[in-house]
């Protein structure tokens, strides 16, 4: 009656070693988040159906993960809840059910899974992790220069080195509409031409700029200044514009307030786009050295949390792509768990759970063999197929004389030791091991 | 437009608060698993509804939150795929899926949410957390009396000092039937009538044993003998037949391989009844002082895992029930997080950012004021809104003479440093503090 069914398409098992991996980046992040005074929020994993309703495109729509009406209700084949889509429709959501009674401005990071009902394909997943944070009701350059000191520090937690904030304003790009003379029914589709410029070439971005209906030489200007390496005669041009003027100031006021972090790591992107119809000020996204793509990305969006049923407050954000990041990251040695102490059994049980529970209460991570073998050499193989660090025998002849043989599994050095000490040499063996093995971080 | 919703009925919000809280519960007991070797596992959200098939009775069935079919199979009504009831069913599901790959006895536990469509109501949630840890593939008695310790550790970590292991064995159970002479028909009904001991008189439920057909002699012999201060009787009628031999057998076993644990936690309890077609061997429950009911249980149950589509192995486990531990248990002031330090913003903002940054490299909590206002008065409100402990001014004053003002927002103190030793100060005024207020652990 078997069945050795995978888990559904597109969703993971975690076993031990992903568990633990996982579990420590996230709390990597959050200590980080902490730091910078931003409160944890878990929201459940389904919303009313109607809190979604009109609130995310038609393409996210049709990603949503819809669940049937219960009871007598369910033969109608309809829907009442949804999985959470992202975590920004129930932060807007939260703003809204608690207002007044959350801190002013609301400084929160999640970091838990979303549920989207994409085509799994290799990389892409129906349930992935996503990390979050927002300052929702701040206008304040500081909010935005925050978040980015905040997803920096996040990110070098994670052992990451060469990386940059990109940065941008959408201001910025408006007033470069402007400074260029393009017409504004073309905006949207220069913007996203320019886009391409982190993956394709300049002629081919020039070329596609054209064809949208651009002359040439206000493609060729526009496309050379943008990806000039300084942005000197860029800055002359958005000058000219009110938005331009505007959207330099933003960038500058943000260089201004990151001056603190290592030079170089916030850069003025003039080429880089991001969601049109989502963010309204800055604009910023992580590139890092070995990580295809952006790592990390966010920006201010003042009217969102009223677009998504919120009130209308200022809130700018962040999000680490630790999905990504964990996917290129290999893992670590210190993600795979032994045991610090393994413990054989060949008779005298109580006794032995009784050490077992002595040797616990050092902090040490303990097994007892609870197979059928009452042979040694398999109780042995057993202990090498968990990590054993040490393996404790007490055996008949141990038993005896009431002492223990304490196996050292690295270099196969056996100690007689009296039964009640075993339990403090372990812990001074396993030390003293630790300490040679691993320097400390 | 704002809209002021609650979350779906049956479910939380878990703000700032709760979420450390429950995370602090939630590490604590998983630190305790880990001590025993058990290792962590995480399944999806939702699981292919053909794996719940036939595995749950109807009453459970009912309560499956049911995914509908996505794209162009919305419009049928259907479902496929199911939000997770428990971590048991994933866990026979992970058991087939991964056999051999698993370490043998695959021991695990799992942390984390179910769904259950269950009517809402007061301390009845609909997403809740489970707290589960199996071993999978050992009929040894040390895997149960493991189980047993693993509880009691987690159960002692939350702090929890009075409790008590009810302990039985469905053996002893099914002796007990047949020592009493009861007819088969009617044994899980008067074992239905004994588990109501714990909430109500003698006297009533040999009245409902009499109801349901047996003679009051016998009705009266079993209830005397089942809730006498000593086991002697009991034990010799047990000793009559072959199953209560073997379950006694059972029991006894525990108690020995438990006998390290404090004097009287784990208590023989011959009318302790539970899930009748889950358990097939040891049974038991945890009381405490001050919680009603149970607040942990678990036991031997060596056909589920094949009956719930895994492979036919023995088995036995606990739980630990936590959302009612923490339903109970007032929140710690530990759990409220305010800052350590609040910088006020009065000019020189990219020099307070970058003192920001170094005092956050310190690993303290620190926030910047983000709001609107000039005035330092409401600079403080808002720090003292923040449970901040220590304030730092950098006004014009402090930036003529190149020294920050450190407020003590308990003492009102206020101290002049120069910039550069700001950081250092406030580590030291916060641990010094935090030293005093309270003892370490």
């Amino acid at each position: 009656m078997a069945q050795a069914a995978e888990p559904p398409s597109g969703t993971r098992d975690f076993l031990a070693d992903d568990v633990r991996r996982r579990k420590a980046v996230f709390d990597t992040i959050g200590a980080v988040f902490e730091r910078y005074g931003f409160d944890p929020l878990e929201t459940p994993a389904f919303e009313r159906l109607d809190v979604f309703a009109g609130k995310l495109g038609e393409e996210a729509s049709a990603l949503i993960f819809k669940i049937l009406k219960r009871g007598i209700h369910e033969a109608t084949g309809e829907a009442d809840l949804a999985l959470r889509y992202d975590h920004t429709v129930p932060l807007a959501r939260v703003v809204g059910t608690y207002g007044s009674k959350l801190p002013s401005p609301y400084k929160r990071y999640t970091i838990g899974p979303v549920w989207r009902a994409d085509r799994a394909a290799k990389g892409r997943f129906r349930e992935f992790a996503q990390c979050d944070l927002d300052t929702v009701g701040s206008a304040s350059p500081l909010a935005d220069a925050e978040i980015v000191w905040a997803v920096h520090d996040g990110v070098a937690a994670l052992g990451i080195e060469e990386f940059q904030f990109l940065v941008n304003s959408r201001q910025a790009l408006h007033g470069l509409l402007e400074a260029y003379g393009i017409a504004a029914k073309l905006g949207d589709k220069v913007l996203g031409s320019l886009d391409k410029l982190d993956k394709t070439t300049p002629e081919a971005v020039v070329a596609e700029l054209v064809n949208r209906g651009l002359p040439s030489t206000t493609a060729e200007g526009l496309v050379t200044d943008v990806t000039a390496p300084d942005t000197d005669r860029l800055r002359k041009q958005l000058d000219t514009t009110e938005h331009g003027r505007r959207g330099l100031a933003d960038v500058d006021r943000l260089l201004e307030l990151t001056a603190g972090l290592p030079v170089g790591r916030v850069v003025f992107t003039p080429r880089m786009v991001r969601g049109l119809d989502y963010y309204t000020g800055l604009i910023f996204e992580v590139a890092a050295t070995g990580y295809p793509g952006s790592i990390a990305s966010g920006g201010r969006y003042d009217s969102l949390v009223a677009k998504l049923g919120g009130p209308d407050v200022p809130a700018c954000g962040g999000s680490i792509g630790i999905e990504r990041i964990l996917a290129i990251q290999t893992p670590h040695a210190a993600d795979q768990r032994g045991l610090d102490v393994a413990l054989t059994v060949l008779g005298a049980e109580a006794d032995i759970m009784r050490l077992a529970g002595e040797i616990r209460t050092l902090g040490l991570r303990t097994g007892v063999y609870l197979g059928s073998s009452g042979k040694l050499a398999k109780q042995l193989q057993w202990a090498n197929d968990q990590h054993a660090r040490s393996v404790l025998i007490y055996g008949p002849e141990e038993q005896k004389t009431g002492e223990v043989t304490v196996r050292d599994m690295e270099s196969g050095e056996q100690t007689r030791v009296p039964l009640p000490e075993a339990a403090t040499h372990l812990r001074s063996a396993v030390r003293s091991r630790t300490n040679r093995m691993s320097p400390p971080v």
